[in-house]
């Protein structure tokens, strides 16, 4: 325990993200000062967002070269120079791609060691908390509408689909290859899913929705939003929650042909969110998640990548749709 | 009074809308039968969705070559067997591109003689109720707010952009010229105006708005729509009433490149609506607008075409931005 193994942002990526974006550096273990609480980071989280961090100001401040790449983790109290942690406590913040980190209290959230640390970054961490408030807030499901979901597979897809489920919905995923159709239809409960590699992409999702979609969750923007939007029901609602599509590339693409025609024709509303915005009610989302999981009403189905070494190859690899549920790396 | 002239649907518009698109008949005046009312029209409506209406289905359903135009009107009644109606009385309906309609009595709407027959159809009529509601209820602006319109020189924008300066707003309208522009600022009110034909149309919205976009009442989709979105404030509403840059082709041009990534980092609603989803609200919007009206509080333009055998110019010429305020034409 004397060095501290970080992943340093080295340029920003000129296209594709790739590996050579970043690069591993080796510091000692930083050590605690007044107030300060040094953590051991046990597991860190892998977000689509990060990619946009990477490329400018977004809803945080953008990295510059040179930084230890940003990232949110969860960690254990190695020693504390603040009252309010002890060594041992569970603890969540953003940390950055490293192995220890020093710092003040007032930037540590502690958590609930009831809790498996997976389940804290998973469905009760940030994705979770977006599928819930994406869901429920911008959707407002009603029972038997159909809700369709795209990057299905993922973190915040497979938790909003559970989530739609309970509330009484008829619930289609879209995602990237047959094998994780057949995950999301025999492992997570999803009623139908798509294929959006396959040639008849556009028809497999028309099979999927014989009444029409009423609630979009879209992850990913692009073509799955276009096919989306020409089978909206009158009065259906698309949560705007994150742009993979756009995310892995410098040049954004054209948006999808349906906006605004069929926004009008059909009184859709399309509304984007972060979750962050939800804070004050995050108390209540936690407890009602909590509880499903623990009733086993809901699957927080996780990917986890061992080894430090390998946060940058999972953070392209999530780009290149390979996880299923919420990744991220045992440090 | 033994001819009635009759606009035809001749063919689907390849492409552009073109005069030659309809066909002038003449038949003889309809004899109305048992609960028909006969009725001279006076006034007809020129109306981007006449374009959509030629193309396919939309809210209504499409029209057929060899069908009378579709088109609302104000007439007067001539003849009536129906017991609700007498001679003399002011109606509106779906008369179509015609001089004379016989029509059953429950598909008219008697007006109110005391306004005037072109304040029926614009301020009074769908138009004016599209800014009342559109702005009111999906926009939602807030005292000091900025508040965008497209098409502003049109019969929804001149009035929605009166009704937001009536709610405190700074309200900025794009148009097609500087004449336009000109116009909008001095006799409309509003407290600046961007010609979108200029090549520094970017430049000119952001300079009219120092402040963002918290609102933005879309009229035309397309271009403006896009440097709206990013020039929109976080929490910004757009409020989709219509796609006139897309009416007139038959090939929809893509969508705005910041949908749906504006509408995720700056958590915009972006909603679609059609007035006629408002029509049990349809006499508090009416007795509102003819209270400012009377008050002098609101203007209400109108640009009257004389000669019903000018309906077809007319309506291609709206498509090239000709006309200031609600487009009619007397009969």
């Amino acid at each position: 325990m004397t060095v501290n193994k970080q992943w340093i942002f080295a340029h920003a990526p000129d296209g594709k993200l790739a590996t050579s974006d970043f690069e591993l550096r080796e510091n000692p273990v930083p050590e605690p000062m007044a107030g300060e609480v040094l953590v051991a980071i046990k597991l860190l989280s892998l977000d689509p967002a990060s990619r946009s961090w990477m490329h400018g100001r977004t809803y945080r401040s953008a990295l510059l070269p040179g930084d230890v790449m940003a990232g949110w983790g969860i960690g254990e109290v190695v020693s504390s120079r603040a009252p309010e942690f002890e060594p041992g406590d569970l603890v969540r913040a953003d940390f950055g791609w490293q192995q220890y980190a020093a710092l003040p209290a007032r930037q540590l959230i502690k958590l609930d060691k009831r809790h498996r640390p997976e389940h804290h970054m998973g469905i009760l961490g940030t994705t979770g908390l977006t599928a819930y408030f994406g869901l429920l807030e911008i959707g407002k499901p009603r029972p038997g509408e159909t809700v369709l979901i795209s990057a299905a597979a993922g973190a915040v897809g497979t938790i909003a689909g559970q989530i739609a489920k309970l509330m009484g919905c008829r619930v289609v995923g879209t995602t990237s290859s047959p094998e994780k159709c057949k995950w999301l239809v025999n492992e997570i409960g999803f009623d139908a899913a798509v294929d959006y590699n396959d040639s008849e992409f556009s028809r497999g999702v028309k099979q999927a929705c014989p009444d029409g979609i009423d609630v979009y969750f879209d992850n990913t923007g692009g073509d799955v939003l276009s096919v989306a939007l020409s089978r909206m029901n009158i009065y259906g609602r698309v949560i705007c929650c994150g742009v993979v599509s756009n995310f892995d590339t410098a040049t954004p693409l054209a948006g999808p042909a349906g906006v605004p025609g069929f926004l009008v024709t059909k009184r859709i509303r399309m509304e984007g969110f972060i979750v962050h915005d939800y804070a004050t009610r995050r108390p209540v989302a936690e407890a009602t998640l909590a509880r499903w999981l623990e009733e086993g009403k809901i699957k927080a189905p996780v990917d986890i990548v061992e080894g430090f070494e390998k946060m940058p190859a999972a953070l392209t690899g999530m780009f290149g749709g390979q996880n299923r549920g919420k990744l991220m790396v045992r440090v």
